[in-house]
Order: structure tokens, then C-alpha cells, then sequence
């Protein structure tokens, strides 16, 4: 496997517009995820897994995570090029996590169109997810070519640790629905948050591309704390575009978390702020299987959600955070000198939490 | 991470007994998984979820794998120590595969006790899966300081070419039963067990053990085809005990393949033999969901089974097998030293047919 020789990807080669970089390093991205997955079979049902396999990662996203590698790599004085299979292996994390991810909360959209086990039954797109899993491993192999043994194998460890956090932090979170648990605190939802979220979505991105880019091991694990504050503040405004965005941009059923009985910033706020027969009218509907919420139900919920400014509390946090974590890439990465890349950071981190999809 | 120096697998002190090496082996590799998958945390929920991840590694199983991997290690004069870590891999492999394989196929039982999604529900074990899955690449990566970086990386390509297959063959077989296919026959079905089976019990075990012990590429290679035959003969035992097996010993429900409509050898035998009545009463009674299945229905195809030699046919093939990957280990390995890992070998593929469990 080679470099793309064409790859455009160089930061300092391009204006500071966060979305038509974003656009470039999803076309990238792309190109390197679909020359790699398989795509023809002579055996028909092996042939239909192949597109199975390709259904998510055609769907549009937005792809951030690269992004964030690519952009933290140039900053470091990297070649982005050289980023780009493990900034591709980052979104097929990211496609196997959400396949498996759908089946367990039950979800019905996924980028605007039915999640792939309600198109496919749940028996094959639980093999679905464990293929691209597989598969994600396979294009961090590949790394050896591209960077050689040892940094191929620092990678490796990277997507080991990030495993281990995104499976703790999914079990947590499905340990509350199972035992119908409703007395979190603030610190519970950061737990969770960090575990299933910041790591997948910020700090792996951050430090696979800080080691690509030859960083220092000081200059790697700064990016765990800032990366905690960043994805933290990333699934905050999720959780608030869950609510109160436009299907047809987010892509997934407006106040789906309400239907699927999501712990959130907003409904952990809710119930600080609430009188306790209120907080109990909101359990009682949350626990409730989604089949048996009504959407009066639902608007009921997000009306106390109003009422209390639960959601305007939520994206305060969230900005706050995405502050938190700007001032810290400011100040830890000011002997990086100032170019498109570090500049392109800062407004992509904006976006986490400005974006309306 | 260092080798257990109290390692006593060494094949040529041992006398050729298959169930006491086993036993052994098992110890050796339950060791080694024990000492790496985590078990204690001070969050709750984490630390549930460790305790559901050693579930399944816990219950009884036979270790054919490691046993496979470490005697073939032996057979070309390499230590059986420096291939145990692969060893457990595999068996970590085997257990996040029967973790999802079981929700995939509805299954009740495995290994005498409730399947792992029928106690805690099919998201958590799912993510249970995915969490088990993890561990096996992390304990693939730990190969380096073992084998150093180059034969780390081939076994882990080994274990990526061997995801391949499986997920490739769990696919066929899915496909099956959501188009309700039955006009199958038996070239179907070698095709769908090789990548289903006979990969992960035979081929890539026989493979790895090979590279560690120092064999060349082309004795690497020899054990496909070894291994497809050891593999298919291994599945279509495991097919006839579920038909004929005691409980208590094999582990799974009686006929449980019959409930759960699986497409076997001896079913196709079945097709083949019968009068057209009777296969479209077969096909009735398989293709209804399990829950509407009775006793009667299901000994009423085992009668037929019965009726038509059906079991005896599969038997006599699962052996004709067996003695051709044994005639092939006879004579491709001729120039190995005939010790006590080649003697045992033999032995131990003779138990993948004659086993009662």
C-alpha cells in the first residue's frame, strides 16, 4: 500500500475554513477506507456482507476524528499523509462502535436512514460490526508499511487503550438502563461521558496524530485531559441537538434520547431542578419501553426540560468546556509554531460545539 | 510481561495421553488468560462488566486450540512456552465468537450453563463480546516483547486473515436462515464450515504454532488444507452430538441445532434421502421459530435422521476426513523428528472424532 500522491491535505496549503477542510479530509479519508474494505465477492452471501460492511461508512458524517489526527499531526510539524490510514482506522472505529451501539440502545435512524439492524435483523449486523472491527484492526497493520514497526506498534497500543475505555464506558451506561437507575450526579454522566466518548472521539484522534507528528511523551498525554474536555463538551451539545435540532441535518429522530430513556446532561440537570413528584412524572416516562411513550409524553418531557432551562444549562457547560480545552491547547502547544494547522484546531474545536448536525 | 518459567508443556516429558495434555495445556493457557483479563474495579459497573468478560473463559471447554498451536510449536523443534500467549489469544478468540455467535443463533446453553446474553440481556453481551475481542489484538500485541516486533506482526496478520473468514462464514450461515434457504448441498456447506470452523479451530492454530516453531512458509501453508479437513471433520462431530450427546457432558441442549433450524451434514444427507413429503415436512418443522417447535416435532425429524442413516453417513465422513488430514500430516511432515508432539498430535486430532463431548 502507498501514500496517495495526491493527497491535499496540507493545512498550510489551505484558507482557515473548517467545513471545506473538513470536506477535504473526508474525501481523503474515504478514498482510503473504500480502496481498502472489500467490495466484490463470487460467493453471493459473501458478497452481500461486503456491502453490508459498506453501508455505514457511506452514510454522511462528518468526520471529525480524522480531522482532529490530521490537524494535530501538521500542528506537530507531521506529514499528514502519513496520518491518514490511522485517521481512516479511526472511522471505521467509529462505524463498528455505532453498528453495535444502535443494536444495544434499541435506535431506529443513523444518519438519516434506518440503523443497519432494522434494515438487516440484529444476528447480522452484530457480525457486521465485529467485521469492520476487524477490519479496523487489519488497516492499523498496515501501518508497518507507512511507519514502520515501531511506530505501527505505538499506534496499536493507542487503539488498544481507547478499546478498553469505549467498552467500560458503554457498559456503564447500559448497567443504568438494565438496573433502571436515575440518581446520577453531574460526576456519574462525566464518567460515563469520558469513557464511551472523549476517548474515541478526542484524545485517541489528538494523540495518534501528536505521535505521527513526533511529538514528545509529555506533549501526548496533555492531550488527556484536554481531549476529555473537548469530547465531553462534543456529546454535551449532542445530546442538546438531540433535542432541539433538524432531523433532516442531524440525521438522527428528534428527542430520540427521550424515546430511548438516555441519561444526559440536560435531564441530570432536570432533575436537580425539578420538584420531586415532576421528577418522578419524568422517570416514569423514561423508563417506559420505547413502544409505550407517546409523544405527548415526549413534549411533556421537554417542556419540564424548558421550563427549568435544563438545555440553555447543557450548552453553557459544553461551551465552557470547549473554552477550558482551547486555552489549554493555547497554552501547552505555544512553542508549536503558529500556522494554518493550529489555527484550523482552534476553529474545528469550535465547531464541536457551534455545529447544528 | 514474562514466560511463566513453571511452564510444563513440554510434549517430549510427557507420555502420550491427549486427555492429560489437555489438561494441561489448559491449566497453562487458563493461567495466562487469568493473569491478563482484568477482575477488579473500584467503579461498580466496570467492575461488573470484568466479571461478565471472565464468564465465559471460566466455564469449562476442552482447549483444543492452544493444544493445536502448541504441539504443531513442538513439532518443529520450538519452545511450547514462547507460543502459550498466542495460545490463550485463541482461546480469547473462541470466546468472544460464542459470545455473539450464541445471541446470532438464539442459543439457550453453552458449555452447561444460560448463555451469556439469556443472564444479562443481548446489549451488554454484545458489548461483552466486543470487550473480549479487544483483549485478544492486546494480548496479540503483547507477542512483541515475547517474539519481538516482525513475529508479533505475522501472527497478528495470521489472527486478521483469520477474522476474515470467520466473520465471512458466520455470514453464509446468517444468510440461510434470513432467506429461509434450504435447497443446500454439501459443497455449500464445506464452504460455509471452512471459514465458519475450520479457520479458527484448525487452520490459523496449526499456522501460528508452525511460525513460532520456525517452519517455513510453504509448512505454514501446508496447514490449510490439514486443517480444512481437521476442521470440517471436528464440525460435523460437533453436529452429530448435538443430535446424539449427553447433556451433562457436551453442554448444550439436545437437538438444540434442530430448534434452532441449523443447516448441518446431516441434515443435507437428510434432503438428499428422503421422499419429497418428507423433506417439506422437515423444512416445515426447521424453519419455524424455536419457541413454536415441540418435542414431537423435533423427534420426528430425528427419526428421520434416524430412518435414513443419516447420522451413521456424517460420522463415516467426519472420520474419512480425520484419516486424511492425518495422512497429510504423515507424509508432508515426514522430515520432523518423530517425537512425542508429532505422536501426540495425531492422537489429538483423533479425539476432534471420536469425542463424546
Amino acid at each position: 500500500m502507498s501514500l496517495n500522491p495526491k493527497c491535499q491535505l496540507n493545512a498550510s496549503r489551505m484558507t482557515a475554513n473548517v467545513t471545506e477542510y473538513l470536506s477535504d479530509v473526508k474525501r481523503e479519508v474515504d478514498t482510503c477506507i473504500f480502496d481498502f474494505l472489500p467490495t466484490t465477492d463470487a460467493h453471493e452471501d459473501v458478497h452481500q456482507l461486503y456491502q453490508m460492511m459498506l453501508d455505514y461508512p457511506r452514510r454522511a458524517a462528518k468526520g471529525l476524528r480524522p480531522a482532529l489526527c490530521l490537524l494535530i499531526c501538521e500542528a506537530f510539524g507531521g506529514e499528514s499523509k502519513r496520518a491518514v490510514n490511522t485517521a481512516a482506522a479511526l472511522e471505521l472505529l467509529q462505524n463498528w462502535l455505532l453498528i453495535h451501539d444502535d443494536i444495544e440502545d434499541g435506535s431506529e435512524l443513523r444518519r438519516g436512514e434506518p440503523c443497519l439492524h432494522q434494515k438487516h435483523g440484529v444476528p447480522m449486523a452484530i457480525n457486521v460490526g465485529d467485521a469492520l472491527h476487524c477490519k479496523m484492526w487489519e488497516m492499523l497493520l498496515r501501518n508497518t508499511e507507512i511507519l514502520g514497526h515501531e511506530l505501527a506498534f505505538r499506534i496499536l497500543s493507542e487503539f488498544i487503550q481507547l478499546s478498553n475505555q469505549v467498552v467500560e464506558g458503554q457498559h456503564i451506561e447500559l448497567s443504568w438502563v438494565g438496573s433502571n437507575r436515575w440518581n446520577l450526579d453531574e460526576e456519574d454522566y462525566l464518567t460515563m461521558c469520558i469513557q464511551k466518548t472523549a476517548w474515541y472521539t478526542c484524545i485517541t484522534p489528538c494523540r495518534v496524530g501528536a505521535i505521527i507528528g513526533g511529538a514528545s511523551d509529555a506533549e501526548v498525554d496533555a492531550f488527556v485531559q484536554l481531549g476529555e474536555d473537548l469530547g465531553v463538551a462534543f456529546q454535551i451539545q449532542d445530546d442538546v441537538l438531540n433535542l432541539i435540532g433538524d432531523v433532516g441535518r442531524y440525521g438522527k429522530e428528534i428527542a430520540g434520547d427521550i424515546s430511548e430513556g438516555k441519561r444526559t446532561l440536560v435531564l441530570i440537570h432536570l432533575f436537580n431542578a425539578c420538584t420531586p413528584t415532576e421528577a418522578q412524572r419524568v422517570i416514569d416516562i423514561m423508563a417506559r419501553p420505547r413502544d409505550e411513550k407517546t409523544e405527548a409524553d415526549i413534549e411533556s418531557v421537554l417542556q419540564l426540560m424548558r421550563k427549568y432551562d435544563s438545555i440553555a444549562y447543557a450548552q453553557r457547560r459544553s461551551k465552557a468546556l470547549l473554552q477550558e480545552a482551547a486555552g489549554q491547547f493555547t497554552h501547552n502547544f505555544a512553542h508549536l509554531p503558529d500556522g494554518m494547522a493550529k489555527r484550523l484546531f482552534l476553529s474545528l474545536i469550535d465547531f464541536f460545539v457551534e455545529r447544528e448536525y
